[in-house]
């Protein structure tokens, strides 16, 4: 392709908003154009470097044995009333009515279009294990679309679903899909940080989230200093601390020698920094009691204090829940706990009703209208202040097992940097990712509700389970880009570049013509994809445009070169500093090797 | 691929509303499923070959020189407001409000996206000619979608846009696209019918639709039965006829011996039918005069009686339109040639306030009060009955140029089976078609009301000038098997199948398998795509299906042939009804040779 026929049109400035350098980047060299606040142009550079990632991704998928299939991007809203999203999404789905007044929505995911079509066709539990996938366009009417590509409205995901007759063949699947993953990024050159995660709004549990760091990133990851372990902040765990009792026989034990549990006065002082002021000590030595309001809890809450009244059609529940007075509550672990749809701290004058007293005074000792849900932390504490359920009222010497016992002893704290790795007791870490890939454990969400079944080995008709993996193309295009730069422009691996070789003749004219159009010709018929710069622009624009695009290897012809015996060309790859000289009639057949040898790495399969 | 592993829900039984033979094939094949009335699930079997279509169009596109781009689907109504088609398109276009009560169109054609990519990057006359293109998905929200595939809500369209410094430079990529369009439909195996067709909404003129035949196609084909002039019936000619006079004095001659036109007293007669009964003649000795009410009409109109309150604020104006009896006036036409982008008959009342006589009685002698437009046909009557512009009372002996003049002689006609062919003189006929395919010559619609420019050669600022070229993969695809297809099932070309090859072991097991997995290994080594069917089920529902599927090339294995010396297979050609013998060790290369060979056809560039 000749440079001057590819319609790249590069920019000097960049919009004021691209703050971060794929954004910055994908806009200066030509790869994409704004249509409005996220959606986006891909131009034919940007398209090449797309379609590389889509194709790997389809590889990969194909590879672990899925099949790849297309729905329409916009679906009937009756597949989302049926499995209960049309109500639980939110106003991200992009809802249309259209001129018969049908509702339809712009797919924001696929597991009901997935579902649906795979409902009609299942019939014996020999067409389990299945998996499916698209590569397609999706919606996600996100308030405030930024990072260009890493965030936009309209994007492409590949979003897999798979269903089996049991657990074992939910998880085979699961962990093939974990390592096409980790082949799919290794190939686009990606640094990935697998983590585990919650699954959110998908619904279901065990779960996967592949990671890249970013300054900019939506997610906090946990990581150790020694090992490997890698969370979100979400679902991190850290180790018990050293102090952790954990029967109350043992913290009896061990408040032995703290004194009995007193009373003192703590007139307007709400907060533990007050608190902390007036009785001269750290919040570690409070035990701070939150209520929270939990909507439709699935466990078991027949022994619950104060849950008498909660059934299925008032699925709303109450909890106060203690942790050590430093550390913070982890709703979304509370919630994974509760197996509830919602946690949220409960209003004041639910607090005041159901502790007796105003917000801040809270505490364990003599609750008993409220289920009390403790975090480990509290398990190890023998001499703690506490609210004492009145106004201007603390307790001071509170032991946990002398003094109140819990409902439920958990893991409920948002772990941060300095915590000890549960895994190897190296110290914890933080850092900013995104999320390209996701893989998760759906379980039966969508089956059940949807009415998926299935006949077993004994005639009997089964439900089957399902999992669901999804990938970011545009997102993964965009962390290649983060990942492999500099100042002067992109710098692509070999599997993603929307070419391989530049060639630069330093004037496109004459015998130096003649041999760049030779070299791009025998390129060409090895398969290598060459850009030739055939433009009329001084040798340092075609050089710093060649920077920008980042296309790998560079080949500099000119009258110099070539007037030695034998005939030399400049060769020089994007991500080195230093160009060689390389004989003109061995340039095509060492490009050819190099980049073969480059593409081939990855693609190993064991 | 094992065919147990390939999801091919074939049926037996096919929905009630699939009337068409690729309707009902893609469902019992397996390729297809609905999701919602007009939106479809394409299935693995399906996908395969759509994917193939799609790979065609784009080789083709590249070849030319045209770059693949990608805007998203959802696209801002801003931009459709510049164009003026977000009132212009009507209800098939779906509009959408997102959660910031923001306008959007899901894109049923790309014009203005691709026009407001262009507007910013286009500085220099150096970048033109340039030809953008996508493959992606469209949206028309059809009022009555049916046919499957054929007329569905959402579909994929390759749509391509060009932009250019002066007329012929879009005539060189109009006849490039031409071209393309050719070799796409050779490839799949299509026969089209390439027609003069009217660009419609799209605005401008210089067009060309590739139609392929079909009994429920939505276009009237107007062919030759000698030569091989097609048209779209909305823009078909005929020959003129033989007693076309070509000016009013050749005319007035041929009237010489007709007496002088008198009144005749036709009471209570209104329709020609009435008055051929009660003056005993024919529909082809009247001429038929209609008002008619055109909008926006753009051409020169300052000498035309009746029209000199007509201006751009008032761009409403009214003719009298008159026609041989026995012909129709096509609206199309009369439309195009007044630039107009509307024609209506006159309202009742307007046609009284405009000839001062009911409907029925309208005429053209003595017509002052309208600019008058004859067709052809009446420019070689002599001797006519025609209406007297007064109740009840008609001419008889009306001559062209004696009687009348006109203000405009065109050929309005619709055109039907049994007219003359305009080029050969040959007898034309109908044909009933859908269109796969379409390439317009835009002009400066989209760059003008878009304020699309460049600097020329002088440095003066101008508008390019715009072609567009669109294809719909999904309808091709359906026409493939309408023109490929038995009672049995599809019957794929090499170059669409979705696999080349299926190996049918009578019984999969023992040698008989080893023989067909290492055919199959053998073929899929030389890039043959290899459909084995490894079911556990009786020969002929495997034949039945190899049938249903169409793959092209059918080889059965068994234990007989095996046994043979040496070892046989039997291939069978899906289009033949003979299968062949072949020595098993040379089945791969003469398959793979076969193959090869089909998939080169067509791919020959001159």
């Amino acid at each position: 392709m000749n440079y001057s026929n590819a319609f790249i049109p590069t920019l000097r400035e960049v919009p004021s908003d691209a703050v971060i350098a794929s954004h910055r980047l994908m806009f200066r060299a030509g790869l994409l154009r704004k249509l409005a606040n996220g959606l986006f142009t891909y131009l034919p550079m940007g398209l090449r470097a797309y379609r590389k990632v889509e194709q790997i991704v389809r590889e990969e998928m194909n590879a672990t044995g899925a099949l790849e299939i297309k729905p329409s991007v916009v679906v009937p809203a009756e597949l989302w009333k049926e499995s209960g999203r049309w109500d639980s999404m939110g106003e991200s789905m992009l809802r249309v009515k259209n001129r018969l007044d049908n509702d339809f929505v712009v797919s924001p995911t696929a597991e009901e279009a997935f579902t649906a079509t795979v409902r009609d066709e299942l019939s014996s539990y020999r067409q389990l294990p299945l998996t499916l996938y698209q590569i397609n366009t999706k919606f996600r009417d996100e308030i405030r679309p930024r990072y260009g590509v890493m965030r936009g409205r309209e994007f492409t995901m590949k979003d897999a679903y798979s269903w089996h007759a049991n657990d074992a063949s939910l998880d085979e699947t699961y962990q093939a899909m974990g390592q096409a993953y980790r082949r799919i990024f290794k190939r686009c050159g990606l640094s990935v940080i697998p983590v585990k995660a919650d699954s959110g709004a998908m619904g279901g549990s065990g779960s996967e989230e592949f990671m890249v760091e970013s300054d900019v990133g939506d997610n906090t990851l946990i990581l150790c200093k020694k090992c490997d372990y890698a969370a979100n902040v979400e679902k991190a765990a850290c180790a018990l601390d050293s102090n952790f009792r954990p029967s109350v026989e043992i913290a009896k034990g061990a408040a032995a020698n703290t004194p009995p549990y007193e009373k003192i006065d703590t007139p307007n002082i709400k907060t533990i920094e007050e608190l902390c002021a007036f009785l001269k000590t750290e919040p570690k030595s409070f035990i701070k009691t939150l209520i929270y309001r939990a909507e439709n809890v699935e466990i078991d809450l027949s022994s619950a204090p104060g849950c008498e009244k909660f059934d299925r059609k008032n699925p709303t529940a109450f909890f106060a829940v203690a942790i050590r007075g430093d550390l913070d509550v982890n709703e979304v672990k509370l919630a994974s706990i509760l197996k509830a749809s919602e946690v949220t701290l409960a209003s004041d004058a639910d607090v005041e009703r159901l502790t007796g007293a105003p917000v801040g005074f809270a505490g364990p000792v003599g609750l008993t209208t409220l289920p009390l849900i403790i975090d480990s932390t509290v398990a190890g504490m023998d001499d703690a202040i506490t609210g004492a359920l009145a106004k201007d009222l603390h307790y001071k010497h509170v032991a946990w097992g002398r003094d109140f016992e819990a409902w439920m002893i958990e893991d409920i704290r948002t772990v941060k940097a300095g915590d000890i790795c549960p895994v190897c007791g190296g110290e914890l870490y933080t850092k900013m990712g995104n999320e390209l890939g996701h893989i998760f454990k759906l379980g039966y969400k969508y089956t059940k509700s949807m009415n998926v079944t299935y006949l077993d080995e004994n005639g009997k008709s089964q439900i089957p389970t399902m999992g669901c993996y999804g990938i970011g193309v545009d997102r993964t295009l965009a962390s290649v880009i983060e990942e492999h730069h500099d100042e002067a422009g992109i710098i692509w691996p070999v599997s993603i570049a929307p070419y391989h070789v530049i060639i630069v003749p330093i004037k496109y004219d004459g015998e130096v013509k003649t041999a760049a159009d030779k070299l791009a010709d025998e390129l060409s018929k090895n398969g290598i994809e060459v850009l030739l710069d055939d433009r009329n622009e001084r040798p340092g624009v075609k050089f710093n445009d060649a920077d920008l695009l980042g296309i790998p290897f560079r080949v500099v012809i000119g009258d110099k070169g070539l007037a030695a015996s034998p005939a030399q060309v400049e060769i020089k790859r994007r991500s080195e500093k230093e160009s060689r000289n390389v004989d003109l009639d061995k340039a095509a057949a060492e490009l050819t090797e190099k980049i073969r040898e480059e593409l081939g790495k990855g693609l190993e399969r064991g």
